[in-house]
């Protein structure tokens, strides 16, 4: 039964790229098949709980603009939301959603009673799950809102907020096995610090990768077979964050022997914040062997804060998608959108129209993305520029039978003076654009 | 005897912080005992050849502005330069220098003869070192202004021009060695990309860890003790450059299992384009033990290119000391200024005065640092802070002895609820400014 | 009578620099004379009510973390935050403190209730000036917090909007001259767009223009014999803010015969967002002549928002009082904290000390700024570097005395080639060192 | 003749969206009409001489890459050259191009030599104009290259710069007259300062506000009918550029009455570097009634300097070009493309092959643009959304029949409280992917 709230809308259906109806796909079309897999498979669309439904429209120098029927401190209310919230998932037709736990109850007086409220809405999850098909992507706990976290959580100078944060992950990461999660994700919004002035950065690190070292044990000894995912944001809303970016992740894995345990969940706005493309995150965490999921959005490139708009750039995500192709694709993972309308989009048709038009823009990603695959358009004249290094000298050096000296003697010996050659930056570009 | 370059100047000494003489020092005492050690022996400063001797002072929209009598492309060109630089570093009383091949003398027509060249030139430097004391902080190849490196060095799509760079670096590790070098830098300018389009990331990556395999196995086997140093920065001249940061770089040993032979070099204007603050790239350093080397300069706030100017501010150049002193001090490493004049400082006055503010500025900041350690003036309130750690319960969990499930236990069963506590941010940044 | 908000905490005094009673000055000292004035004269400091007393400590990110027993929606909330504001400004000894209209009082139902409230504190604020002595520097309106002005208030798509705006402003204007303030501001933080897709850029500029004229003319005809100040911001809140910067409000100004009517009121942080020195936003607004008041603070260099942290870099604020000095100083003018606690600073001492380290820090540039202009440190090699432009020639062809023509016959007659001279950079550096 | 350069190439013709020749317009037509003007006439293709011809490659850490038979010093060298552009120019089959003096013909000893030459290199353009049909859009001086104009042109602190410059502008616009240029540019890269330590802000506002005036009068003078163009840039190379963005050139053009005189030439990748979108700058110019001509490029959106990249991405460029035809299209200016390739693209094949891909790039956006117009898919929701200024009493307010007390009277007497309506961004949004 419908609560009404998005009116009298029927389910959006694909309609072709013709389409001039609003809230109807024009590009997504699930069933399709591109490169011998269903677009659905491909794209494994996700629906974020907090922005959509919890977010309430405020910012730094203003308050509240959305008006939901939900807004509010009781379990009727979490109750109503999770009524709109699967609701949206089914008119969308997405196949998965997310959320962290302050997302879906509101907190009560102790961790026990937060923690029952949370197995209490987990349950008209579950029924939800099982009547509309709708599957979770990933579970996550929000350790950067209450005002305990202020200063970290995993890292937070009082081992007791250590302590309370591995609690409320632990119950987290159980709620998301019973309801068949197939990821894990920790955000470290508040693991960094404000002022170098107040932070021992080495005890912290230390803090935090023993932390994920007893969540990576926990999840082996429950049997969760999800993937354990950490997101990478370089700062805000702390001046730095420990998990910057993908290679900083990475490093941070390796010093913990945990690079083989744990894969990243890649958010273009904070690829954006970190200085690299989006397209570089996807392609630096694919040839280090930890990719993992994505956050879809998109961040103002004039502004210097995450600005999680929906994202509408068709050439972008042909680049965004082509990375993830060329990385196999999603497993576990998929394509959460961490997007969140504009404070005055306030009406519930502006929700629905977001996600269509963002989803659109990656369904139309992915099929250019596929189509220069299987053309090879760029495959090609890459393996071409690479290819000296297949002789058997070439392989030599790099596969550790020979020495500088060697080398250096063989360069002497061989007169060897390299010739430049154009790296075809325009053409590659304009090859890119025949296909978005 | 003196090439007259400077005029009639004497050497620029030690006059206090009253002094009004441009060429004088108001804080840079050398002999000076400041935390039991003299301040010469702290700072280590070092003059880059590059920027003092060999950059014209053009910028991407206009050509020299310099005019030397060393300028051009011969031999004796090359051995004026060495005169009037051995000249400086003896009036500035400086004990280190550093520089890349390229700035010594002009490339010739061959690999071969570029290296006797090379030869050549060192013997100058070395008769010089033993005339004025002054020694070789670090050697280094210049392996990204030719066009042969335009694509990378060690990074090339093109395996020819990774054996040159072996070669070229072989030589220059070489010379190092000779002139009792006491540390070997790579700064991989080229090594990154333009566009993602064209390049094969992982690749890349495997080439840049075989390289500097090599080189550490080279260093080994000819018995150089100096400290292999790579040079983080984020981008520029190339979109992407793979030793992006600290963290970057500390990753990619991790991968190649060379976290205990290489450390950083670490430069200040770097740090501010990879969006880091300098001393939180010398703290991380410190934390995973690779800090090395600094790059003295300073990068304009407003500006999104490196400026490599002059360091100018003595509470910033006290936090990187701070830094720098907590990590032990200096070993091999030393405060390099890899700055340059501004374009209009047109006079050989201004290469003194400039370098003159800038190591007065490096002494005001180590003497600040060097007090607050003394008074534990910022240890003791993050000693206090961190305190709730050395508990035997918080110190079981950090120390792997707590599940995640024992953890939680507690927290239900003690009703643990953190208080937060002030981070007193403001009272330190005061306390500084006690110092400065 | 206390209300015991502070505790146990006398009068903050100046003790002198070797003072080292956190809540003490060391270098703010009232009754000084610098260049013929009273410090306190010079620097006008005031204490900003929003982030000192209404602000909760949230961020985008995180909720509130401040508990301040006057937190609350009643009247009586609002008396008990008056009396803690103005405890402090006596505790601090600051002459002067600004408020918008919704910092100080709770909305209540309609305009005109509202507009009853703000009343009734105005006459809580008058006693309080009477009996403390403290001033107001400047009164204010919010009018981008509350959801009615989310699209923007004098350039609102909505006329009702614009109605409202003007009525607000009607009211703060009319209890800003009640309470004798001696500037009235506008700070634009919905005036501008998210997206040029629904804006009209044209016409909302003419409502501004129009808006602003309207402001004017009030202040006239009701005798307000304050300064109207506009203050600049290029975004944040919104994507793009129409008083983006100093050069950009004036050529508003200038666009509706303003220019001599408004002037700015320019905030550290806000340059730095715009990609501006605060020397610069400073210098430029003197050379215009709109120079007003400042808004001080710092922002993080290496954040991309509005950070508004106290200021603590000294250097930094001797260049910015040497361009308020080189200016006349201020006249109704003065220095505004508009600075906020970092959010972890929950302690009553944090809100006192903040302030006191920001007080001295300033106090401190500005007496190096003062130093610097009694010796012509700076000002004599600027005239030296100007001179040649009092030649007669100079000067005709300054005074529209001759023609492109007439000048380039010159040109070639004399077979002018100008010599470059050197601009000194680092030896002025190196000479500000000396004052800071 | 050829000069062979290109080798065996036929002149680039349109060839349709299907089309896969790297050398072939897919959407660029130029007798295509679009609404009611050829695409020729809407986009006014131009070639900048400069990257194209002139530059060789290098960047601040590295040199020349272009190997090109026409690098050299000789006029046998600059008639090489012109030989090549033109040949290029008929090639791509572009109506315009575009040059500074320096691009065209070496420097000679004297001032009088050099305009010599450019005479001569002027008759050689002459020529070349009336055989090929190919038009000048617009001329300009290099005032920024030479070490004589370190300190600035018109700005600088030297009188007789000012002077050298003024000659210089004097000779370029006779040229620019000469071969009908539609145009003449001021671009001031040197119009700034690096510290302002050393810098007379007002003085030199006065400078250039003196120099622009003389131009405008010389224009007169001579009865050159062509637009006088002035081209924003914040900042690069030097720390700040007084012609900073639109805003701040209306502001400096309303202060010396300039404003009906002069308009601006805008480019992307300077937008970009001011912190606007390109878009914004358009959309400003237009609203200020000063929009002239556009530089046509793209910035890395995560690089700090000037890239000056080829455009690539066709939403982005619709947006361009939407808001130069809502501003009426070009007049006098037109699309001049400020792209260099990159510095890895060696071959003459590149040259071509870039100018196409963004040529494409523009006549796609421009098409899109233009449907966007006829079916009003963006001007008909935006009027809807001002309609209520339409209004008796908003109209009143706007032309000035309103004081603020009589609105303030009827806000209160008609209990006004607006209500919030949906700004609709996503739907926008989504209805420019239509198009796109």
């Amino acid at each position: 039964m419908s609560t009404g709230f998005f009116g009298d809308i029927k389910p959006v259906k694909y309609e072709g790229p013709d389409s001039d109806n609003p809230p109807a796909y024009r590009f997504y079309n699930p069933d399709e098949v591109v490169m011998g897999k269903r677009m659905e498979d491909h794209l494994r669309f996700s629906v974020a709980y907090w922005h959509s439904f919890a977010w309430p429209g405020g910012d730094p120098f203003g308050g509240q603009t959305f008006e939901r029927p939900w807004f509010g401190d009781s379990m009727e209310h979490a109750r109503l939301k999770a009524d709109v919230a699967f609701e949206m998932f089914t008119l969308l037709g997405v196949p998965f959603y997310c959320f962290h736990d302050a997302d879906v109850r509101p907190e009560d007086a102790t961790f026990a009673e937060s923690a029952a409220r949370l197995d209490e809405i987990a349950e008209v999850f579950a029924a939800k799950q099982r009547e509309t098909g709708v599957k979770l992507l990933w579970g996550t706990a929000n350790l950067f809102s209450h005002r305990r976290f202020m200063a970290g959580a995993a890292t937070n100078p009082d081992p007791d907020v250590f302590a309370y944060a591995a609690a409320t992950v632990k119950k987290c990461i159980d709620v998301t096995k019973t309801l068949g999660g197939q990821n894990y994700v920790l955000w470290g919004g508040r693991e960094g610090y404000e002022t170098l002035l107040n932070t021992d950065l080495k005890h912290e690190q230390e803090q935090a990768g023993r932390f994920l070292s007893m969540v990576v044990d926990y999840k082996h000894r429950i049997g969760f077979d999800g993937t354990i995912l950490i997101e990478p944001k370089p700062q805000e809303p702390t001046k730095h964050q420990y998990d910057y970016d993908v290679a900083t992740v990475y490093g941070f894995l390796k010093k913990f022997g945990l690079e083989k345990e744990v894969k990243v969940n890649i958010e273009q706005g904070h690829a954006i914040l970190a200085g690299h493309s989006f397209e570089h995150e996807l392609a630096l965490a694919a040839a280090l062997d930890i990719f993992g999921s994505i956050d879809m959005n998109r961040n103002d490139y004039q502004s210097g804060w995450d600005t999680d708009q929906f994202p509408n750039n068709v050439p972008e995500m042909a680049l965004a998608y082509y990375q993830v192709l060329q990385a196999g694709g999603f497993t576990t993972g998929g394509t959460n959108f961490d997007a969140k309308l504009r404070r005055q989009s306030l009406d519930p048709q502006d929700l629905l129209i977001a996600h269509v038009g963002g989803m659109d823009c990656c369904a139309r990603g992915l099929k250019a993305a596929a189509k220069m695959i299987e053309d090879k358009a760029l495959s090609g004249p890459l393996e071409e520029r690479y290819a000296g290094w297949n002789s058997a000298e070439a392989q030599a050096m790099l596969k550790s039978e020979r020495t500088l000296e060697q080398i250096a003697e063989r360069v002497v010996k061989e007169g060897i003076e390299p010739k430049p050659r154009s790296g075809r930056q325009e053409y590659l570009e304009n090859i890119v654009n025949r296909y978005v």
